[in-house]
């Protein structure tokens, strides 16, 4: 690392097996996707968004839901999340036994039409219902209920997003019962002034629930925009492994930010993830033998670590 | 842009046509070199460090300084830079006219050895001889003079800079009568945390000194440093159309920040450059037609602009 450490712990997403896989029309084998999440996992990596919980006819790469959150429960200390935009989706997440549940909507009513169809406010009215159903569940097997934010800051459609919008819709979502609030800019239309604002509203106004981030590195500006949100006290951070990523119904949607340069720039910064950065390079090779015709993205893949580089 | 204007000016250097060329063995036509200068220059840049003052023999690319310098101070407004290793390149540099002398050396040791084959108390010994001369010139066409510190957040022979080097050398710079102090990354090591510290340190010492920043974007993390930078205060950038750049004395070093993403942050941010991102993408046509074998990198020419997106 280039500091010393800095005491502050930040925890890492892997959403590439949803995110990532999801505008990929030739399924990636379930074993393949298994050994993914297992060797990720391993390299220290302890939250993974295995699936989604879309109905598997409009998005077959996601049909062995079932087997894929299997396999990765059985890992210790891993935290399953699954993708869920309805209550359709959450009975069949916490029937499989999933930890975290990521339902979204979008911010943006545009894209929330195009991406789950239906007006913001269906979304909400499913959010409280699944939020009143998990209530009904014994604490211990409880999963966690994260409510995102997508398009939040900024829509391939309608542009800016208001940051008065954003705030409104975290704020429903934490009067519904949230455990965690994720503010996703879906479309890579942030800047680091905008994610301060934003963040920084967000965080005012649904207090000490913990707001997590979710960044498009589309304009270059996803590590930036994670600095910018670490100074605002976020914690956790999606990224997807390569910068595998994007979304079918937004326009000229790319990549999440890459979880391997954001694991460097954070252990760098002297933040501990937990994760082993070589081991963590090593799991590319996984994403790389499945999708061969896709590009890997990674400054860290291409450059290697500095010159006496001291991880912690 | 996604805010409203903040009122906050900052400037842009375009660095391509020096630390962008001098890997190439293979001549950019003088023409094109001007076409480049000038069409940059009319998208809104209004510095341009346009050729460098080594050895000719050394690096042939630069063999035609004297054409470049003069075609480029032809162009009103335009802050003309040049590169200067030594006492030599200094005095070429002044009798063309040169609006801004960029001195190098490297707070790295072993950098500054293979770099301009000198110790560094050498070079400060040039760098106030340099300064010494340039107070016997007429104030109205004295150049100014920018003092560099190379390697000064990380080095690719000795890892990891202490900042109390680099304060150590901004403050010799400072005390023989520097107009600016440039803290350069050359290699892509710094991240958001060590920009901070080391920049809170120089600007802390250097007092009115302004102190602008020239970072890599090696291993990803160039507009996190940025915005990290931006923090501080600081309020002047190099940058590379396309990102082009690297170092033959460097190991793996890969290019400069891409100024297109730059500015397209920058704007994004509510910041004035004074530089209009459609026209400046279109400079990369004659980046691209002059090499064509190299990659061109940039997001902001991928992505393209936001929809809505309202430049100021």
């Amino acid at each position: 690392m280039a500091l010393p450490p800095c005491d502050i712990d930040v925890t890492v997403c892997e959403v590439g097996l949803r995110d990532g896989l999801q505008m990929f029309d030739t399924l990636f084998p379930t074993e393949e996707k298994l050994a993914w999440i297992r060797t990720e996992a391993a390299a220290g990596v302890r939250e993974i968004e295995v699936t989604s919980f879309v109905p598997p006819k409009l998005v077959p790469q996601f049909m062995d839901a079932q087997q894929v959150v299997e396999g990765a429960l059985a890992i210790p200390g891993l935290t399953v999340l699954g993708l869920v935009p309805n209550m359709k989706g959450a009975e069949r997440a916490i029937a499989l036994g999933v930890h975290k549940l990521n339902f979204v909507m979008s911010v943006s009513r545009t894209h929330n039409l195009k991406n789950v169809r239906r007006e913001r406010e269906e979304s909400l009215e499913d959010f409280r219902r699944i939020a009143d159903l998990l209530r009904t569940l014994p604490e211990a097997t409880r999963p966690k209920l994260l409510g995102g934010l997508s398009s939040a800051l900024g829509c391939g459609y309608e542009g800016r997003i208001p940051v008065d919008d954003v705030v409104r819709y975290a704020a429903e979502y934490a009067a519904a019962g949230a455990d965690e609030i994720m503010v996703a800019d879906t479309v890579g239309y942030a800047d680091p002034a905008l994610v301060r604002a934003a963040f920084k509203a967000v965080m005012a106004e649904v207090g000490p629930l913990p707001v997590s981030a979710h960044f498009h590195d589309t304009r270059g500006l996803g590590l930036a925009n994670v600095a910018a949100a670490l100074d605002c006290g976020v914690r956790r951070f999606d990224a997807s492994l390569a910068g595998l990523g994007g979304c079918q119904f937004v326009p000229r949607a790319t990549g999440n930010i890459v979880m391997d340069d954001l694991c460097f720039m954070l252990d760098s910064m002297g933040m501990r993830t937990g994760v082993d950065l070589q081991k963590l390079l090593a799991v590319r090779e996984i994403v790389a033998r499945n999708l061969p015709a896709t590009p890997l993205y990674g400054s860290l893949a291409r450059a290697g670590l500095p010159v006496n580089y001291a991880t912690h």
